[in-house]
């Protein structure tokens, strides 16, 4: 059975519109980090813990389609899936809705590689997190696995 | 024949890093857009004056691989090229490289949609800023008109 | 009496650290403005209402101190206060705990002027926005009044 | 006599404006430590080496007013100056102007410690750094020192 969080939700900030009046695109992108670590944490997969332990998962790609804008103080809500996991890469999908009327804003995806947080190398999550492994595994949908 | 402006170039800011210990994935993304904004200036089409005519261009799109890290205080240089313009539609590409050791640090792609500033409803460029359009075009490489 | 909304709170993102290990000092003061807002909109003064109303209270100043450091995930809570508010100025102190520790991680006062939209000339908000100007005196302490 | 630096200068970019139209407040507080830095720079105290031989210089309190909007796309040039330094605690003066008007823009100051970088412990630079103790001293103005 899949993995179902609840959605990650919150306002957009008056500093992260700009000039044309509503929310810089660059922000979407950050939004989508907020909701993955949201989503990871409700899973108890906390990220900060995740560091402590000496393993860091840097973004090695982003991908993003902006449908509607997003304004000042709407609130958004944004439904994180995680697509794809092998223990050496990990790929997110996103959705993000305005919470108001229900329509689409954007679309994204994430990519991850997992490193060694000092040596800054690859490292095989499996061996060396087989735990952590495991819990991932399971969050990925049945025909995802 | 194609026009080839001056790469862009300045240092990454401390505030751009996170504590990954080097520049915040986002940022790289806001780095296209000065890129862009100064690839543009050097044809004398400066984005400030298109949002007084009326015009504003969008980002309906951005996709970007990162490659390898910049750090505080590295100097990097984005190469942005037109790739397809047809006065409903643009997309950008770049490359980011480091500038010391010339190594390839990310690449990405923006598409962008141009809109009535006011109204916020899709305009044909072609029709109506004829001159602007013209000039768009003539900044695309010869095989990608 | 005392108007007491209950005090914003938040977690630190990922993106809001830099390499030093902890958030960005700038992003102290984009939280103000996040704790500013939320006070308003408690107390019914919907600033994203007032620009519609074509009434806009830049920051004309703003100041800091960092105590304790915030790092990534940490909770933390903002208690805002209007210290000084007389139609054309508007003064707001804030101090920001951790939420597990209740340790004392920064204080800061904004300054506020208040301008039309359009002309970006000082309005008397106690003359034009009448009952905006009354329901801000109330927000005061009876000894600020 | 007086360590005088060509002042940093550039022009702001598009998402550091926000929907009041001119750049948002907190990006004023970022360009005071790209100021800084830039100042540390030219003097020959690179910022990135001083972390690296394990100095950290945190900031422990910001203060800024801010007189005239500064747009998109406008330059500005910030005169940074230290005005305290004993070796425990650091004091910086900024003034931005609008480079093409010569309009002072926003004034501020940013105050600093020095730790060290690997304990978070108070490091006496005099004692432990004795020539960048002298440098840093010798940035002062006369009178200050």
């Amino acid at each position: 059975m899949a993995y179902k969080p609840v959605p990650y939700e919150r306002r957009a900030y008056y500093y992260e519109t700009d000039q044309m009046g509503f929310v810089h695109h660059s922000n979407y992108i950050r939004w989508l980090e907020e909701a993955r670590l949201d989503f990871m944490r409700q899973a108890n997969l906390n990220y900060a813990d995740m560091e402590k332990d000496g393993l860091i998962m840097p973004v090695t790609g982003v991908t993003s389609q902006f449908i509607t804008s997003v304004h000042f103080d709407e609130a958004f809500r944004i439904v994180a899936k995680l697509i794809f996991f092998n223990g050496v890469r990990a790929v997110y999908h996103y959705e993000t809705y305005l919470s108001q009327s229900g329509k689409l804003a954007a679309t994204g995806e994430s990519s991850h590689c997992f490193l060694d947080g000092v040596k800054r190398t690859p490292v095989s999550v499996k061996t060396r997190y087989p735990d952590f492994f495991e819990r991932c595994l399971a969050l990925l949908d049945e025909d995802d696995r």
